[in-house]
């Protein structure tokens, strides 16, 4: 019996990627990862040109993305399908071999890769390695520390009504904001509201190539769904 | 002239390190690290084996730990004075090669590098590696996931009042808990007043030899400073 092994891939550039993931993904035989549909997918791309030859390769191709909103019962029944269906696969996989699952990020932080290990739990045996977050990449990209001392952290999306990401921008030290996108016009009205606007930054592709950093006050055209907000805490400082 | 390079060693397994940092710690020259005064310090033991041979370590001993109240000046006035020394010291290092700075964790979050950062920033080029955070480590092995589809995670300190941690320990999807030790009973407290008591997890030690971990409500003994609790995230699933 082998096991799925899911590998935090880190914030993008493969050097950030741990040295466990790194030795599991060049000594992989079968490696699976999540795409959108007729795209090359981002962890795939992150491990160009370190798999062995011969490896074989499951693209797990999401039947939706955004063509459907999340609160539509038709995207909840896709998905659930989907899932099911790559649980009952990797499960029949892993009779014979273990089967590496690439996941960006930290696995356990907002990873897809969650809901095949829920569906995963009495089928195989799991392991999950865990990885740089996509935001620590973007705060550290900044050049400027995320939060000292007592700071308190919040981490949330910008997919929340607008209220409550003012309520909770006002209400915190430092923040990490995600899944920006067509929210951004709404996130800025949020943090201007919290009087946060002015201590915010965006950053695209954090530590990867084209990383692009901008006050948020002052970014301009479009910034995709993967870009993250963030606002540094101010605390104790000897 | 050379760097200083502050590298995150990530939350203890030296796997769990990236690659980068495997990279620059085995090939560095000149090493320094933080450590409580007559201890090894975990960051030097987490590389431990892996420094070539004849290089230059620079141990960084704290002149206070716990034995004053951060609250005091005089904790203040020592540690400002032990960071300015070292900001000196490092900014000479560095006219004539790079120096390695070892930091546990990701040192932009919480990490005390930071405060040598600040008082580098004049004197020397600095670079940053990211590391996997410690609450990173310790839900990955609960093997729970900690946040799912719109989830907040509030990450708070438990050095901060009990009200504080009441408040914010109820009005979050979930949570991660920080700088624990003396604290436990006060979190416990805490935690039981939001109703989030029996989701509470205690992790000693995450992915490292010796991991210990425990539901907090039915905790027993002294569980150490850089314990981490957390309460997963229940959110959006399909």
């Amino acid at each position: 019996m082998g096991k799925v092994i899911c590998v935090g891939l880190g914030p993008g550039d493969p050097e950030l990627m741990s040295v466990k993931a790194d030795r599991l993904i060049r000594s992989a035989g079968h490696v699976a990862y999540f795409r959108k549909a007729g795209r090359s997918g981002q962890a795939r791309k992150i491990v160009n040109g370190m798999m062995a030859e011969g490896v074989t390769e499951y693209p797990m191709e999401y039947p939706v993305t955004t063509e459907i909103h999340f609160s539509d019962p038709e995207y909840n029944r896709l998905l659930a399908e989907f899932y099911d269906d790559w649980a009952v696969k990797l499960a029949k996989l892993v009779h014979s071999q273990d089967v590496i699952v690439l996941c960006e990020g930290d696995p356990f932080f907002y990873g897809s890769f969650m809901h095949l290990h829920s569906r995963l739990q009495d089928k195989a045996e799991i392991e999950v390695i865990p990885g740089i977050t996509g935001m620590s990449g973007c705060w550290t990209a900044t050049g400027i520390p995320i939060t000292w001392g007592d700071d308190i952290l919040t981490v949330m999306m910008a997919t929340l009504p607008e209220e409550e990401l003012t309520r909770r921008a006002a209400d915190t030290d430092a923040l990490a904001v995600m899944k920006i996108g067509r929210n951004l016009p709404k996130l800025k009205r949020a943090l201007a509201a919290a009087g946060r606007l002015d201590d915010a930054w965006l950053i695209e592709r954090g530590t990867m190539q084209g990383q692009r950093i901008a006050r948020l006050a002052e970014s301009e055209g479009d910034w995709p769904y993967f870009t993250i907000a963030v606002v540094h805490g101010q605390g104790r400082r000897p």
